[in-house]
Formats: C-alpha cells, structure tokens, sequence
C-alpha cells in the first residue's frame, strides 16, 4: 500500500508552516523535492531548507527531481498541459519506485496549499499504481498577501473572484464582483484595465526576506508597481506576485 | 504602544495552527477569548483548548469576554453592521484596559484566516487609540474543504468565484465562472438552482471530530445533503457548513 501526502508549506515563509504538515512531513518514509531548473532554485532551496529544519525522524529520506519542462511548442494547450502531466507523474513513479518499491509513505511539499493553482492532485490521479492520496492545506499566496496588507478580501456578505492574469488581460474586469484576487500574471495585466475608480493591493516575494508590497490608487501606484516590478524581476532573475483589485464607487 | 495580533488558527483542528501562530499567541501579554453566546459555546471552547495547549509562555494572561450580540431590529442592514462594530471595539477597548492598560500585546484568536468573511480586522480599526495591527494568516474552512474532498479547488487556469448564500439565492449561478465557494448559507441556497450539470462537494464541522463531508451530482446527493444537515443541526445545536458547486458541461 502507497500513500501520498501533498502537504502545503506555504508561500515562502518557513513559519506559515502548519502542525500538521510538520507531522506529515515526519511521519514519511520518503520527501520528493522537485527541481523546476535554475532560475527557481531559490524555491527547491526552501523545501530543502524546510526539510532539514523540521524533520527529527531519521528513518525518512529525500529524494531529489527534476521536473520535465513542458513542451511549449504544443499547439493545442490542453493537449501539452495533459502530455506534461504525464510526464511529470511518470518521474514521480520512477523516483517513487527507486527509493521506497511499492510500498511505503512518500510526501511531497507543495508551494502554498495543494488545492489551489497547482496540479499536484491531478498528476498524483495518474500515478499507477494509484496511491491513496492526502491533502495538508498550507497558507496560500492570497493569505500572505492579504496578511501583508492587513487587508481584508471580501466586503461585508459580498463575493470576490481569484483569476489569473491572461483571463483579466482577455475578458477585461469580470461581471458582478468589485473584489478581484489577480495570479498567475507573467506581466502587469492590470495595465489592460481602466485604472479610475480601482484601488491595488500588490505583493511580490510574500513571506520571503525579499517581500515588496504596495498599495493605493490604481491611477497613482500602477506605474510605479510596473517599474518595481521589473527592477525587481532583472534583480533576482525570476519573480512572483499577486495582486487584489477593488473598484470603489 | 498597543499592538494588536489578530490570529488565524484555522477551523476546528488545532494541527491547523502554523507555526507564526503558536509564536504570536506566545508572544501576547493578554489573549482576548470572544464569547459568543451558549449555542457555539464549542467554538470558544476551542479557543480555549487551543490557548492552554500552546501556551508555555507563563506572563500570558487570558480575558474572556462576551461579544455584544447584533441588533437583528435595525431596519439598515448597513447601519446594524456599523453600531455592531462600534459596540464590539468598545468591548475589546475596555477588555484591554481593564487588563493592560495603554501598552502591550493583545492577541485576539481568529476563526480560519482573519481576511476571509471576518469582521475583526474593521473592528481593530475603530479601536482608541488605534494600536499597531498585525496579522497571522490561519488555514481557512475553503482549504479545510478541498483538503477533505482532495479536490483542485480551480479548474486549470480557470477563475472561481467566493460568495455566500444569500448571494447565491438571490443571484442565482454567477455569470463567468464555472466553479464556485458557497459560504455563510444559514440553510441550502443550492436548493434555489437547477442541479442539472452541477457537482457538489459539502463539508460541516470541517476539522472537528465531527467532520462530515458529502460530494457528488446535485441531483443526487442535493436532498441528502439537506437532511443529513439539518438532522446534524439539530443533534448540535448549530452547524458550520460550506459548499463548492463545479459547472461540467
Ligand atoms: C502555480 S500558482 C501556486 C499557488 C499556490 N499553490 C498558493 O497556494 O498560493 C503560482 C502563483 O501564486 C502566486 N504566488 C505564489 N507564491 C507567492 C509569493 N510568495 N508572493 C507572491 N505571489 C505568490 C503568484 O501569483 C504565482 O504566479
Ligand atoms: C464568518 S465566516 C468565517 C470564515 C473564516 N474566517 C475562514 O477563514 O474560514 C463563517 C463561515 O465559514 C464557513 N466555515 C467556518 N468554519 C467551518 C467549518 N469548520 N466547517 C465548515 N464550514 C466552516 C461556513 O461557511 C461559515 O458560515
């Protein structure tokens, strides 16, 4: 019998860690440590940090990977987002069956919570054999930046929508909401928006050493966020950020 | 210099605690506890268990107090919010005062995460005088719910839309999005919509001993669902329960 954990280690912040995920993380036999290339070592760096710090039990060991890149070149994007799931739960398989055989406990430590923007739990439905599986929620980038801000999401009894960057630089700002949480942008797509009327609350690097955040009217802090933005991508070589959006009559 | 620490500590487990947690409430000279009136008298126990089993910190005190209850008469839904928030940071002022003084760490424990549906960071800013604000993200009932139901909250890079039942009964299903958080739903807003094509995934007393969860097709699970809550409801005395509704074509 195979059991999986997907346990959520927060965005950044050794101390967003949860009790649980401490003890999931002692209670397996084998870590998967995920290598996503250069520009993110910094990111394997945590889970390896992470794992040394909170990990007391000696019988467990860790197990480095890489992750297959994805083929960008695929045309149809539903079809290369289902050929690299693929091919990453095939390396999860190979790493799995090399350290641990067919049985045994294997966690792995998933950036902020595993339910959210992430497809740990689609590519752990294609391992064969299928593991069971376990879900440890972790504090979400939306957390930390809210956290950052003091800010809170919602409105009084009102909803919010998270999206992510290409849907609000295509669709424009969504129907219904005046609250919108923005992820998963590789630019500024707030640019895309008319600015008057909305106020932003932006993070980048959250709960890491590097944190930046800003905030205030759009019309005002847009500018200065895209020049911080990229000053600050070319400075670390890779960056990731959020941002809140609320329109205010 | 007051500060004020407002604290998520997740939603009924106490392994949801992170670790910025168990290190504020440590680091706090007064615990604010809320009474909330006998019906969830299991919710301040929590808070209490969760006070007594973290502490080690022996200058820490503890303050419970009650939490004036909302004036359901008020015909302005608005100005009934207003004067309940008025007269719940009178109540923390002269709990504080009585117990502190002008200086010090106050600590206020907060239910799931302090951003999400949580009036505690509006109230700390009518505080006088205002005391620095800081905020510990917790683990929120919605990641509680995916961890439950191992469920990918977004469909992949797709949005998905947070709101609660009166919204839901009075909007019916929201335009653009195919995913939706129901939460605050005192009865079974999903009742108000055609269930044909919509999956259901519920979860009650999320995190506690009583945890019940129950996922599938609306039509099938939908009445189910509404009598195993309100059978639940009456063996408790009160439910906490959310739901997510998934669109599939
Ligand atoms: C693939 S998603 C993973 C989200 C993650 N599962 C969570 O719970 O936050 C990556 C996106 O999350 C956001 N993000 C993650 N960590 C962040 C951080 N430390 N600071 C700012 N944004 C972050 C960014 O929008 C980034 O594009
Ligand atoms: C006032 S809101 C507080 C939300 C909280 N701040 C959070 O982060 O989850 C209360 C609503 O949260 C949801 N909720 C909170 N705890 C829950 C639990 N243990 N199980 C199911 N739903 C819960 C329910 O929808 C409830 O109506």
């Amino acid at each position: 019998m195979l059991t999986l954990s997907l346990i959520g280690i927060g965005c950044g912040d050794p101390e967003q860690l949860t009790r649980a995920a401490i003890t999931a993380i002692n209670a397996a036999d084998l870590v998967l440590i995920p290598r996503k290339g250069s520009a993110k070592s910094d990111l394997a760096d945590l889970r390896r940090t992470i794992c040394t710090d909170v990990l007391a039990n000696k019988a467990t060991s860790i197990a480095e990977f890489d992750v297959p890149v994805r083929d960008a070149g695929e045309a149809d994007y539903r079809k290369g987002v289902d050929d690299w799931h693929d091919a990453v739960a095939a390396a999860w398989s190979r790493t799995i069956a090399s350290h641990l055989g067919g049985e045994g406990k294997v966690a792995l430590l998933i950036w902020g919570d595993p339910s959210l923007y992430d497809s740990s739990l689609r590519i752990a439905r294609r391992l064969n054999p299928l593991p069971m599986i376990e879900v440890v929620p972790g504090i979400t980038s939306i957390q930390a930046l809210c956290a950052a801000h003091a800010l809170p999401l919602n409105d009084i009894g009102e909803p919010f929508l998270v999206t992510t960057g290409r849907r609000l630089r295509e669709g424009g700002w969504p129907q219904g909401v005046d609250t919108v949480v923005v992820m998963l942008d590789g630019g500024t797509a707030f640019q895309s928006l008319d600015p008057e009327g909305l106020h932003i609350w932006w993070g980048a690097y959250l709960g890491m050493p590097d944190q930046i955040t800003m905030s205030g009217a759009l019309t005002e802090v847009g500018p200065r966020i895209v020049a911080l933005r990229q000053e600050a991508r070319e400075r670390h070589g890779w960056i990731m950020d959020s941002y809140i959006l609320k329109r205010r009559p």
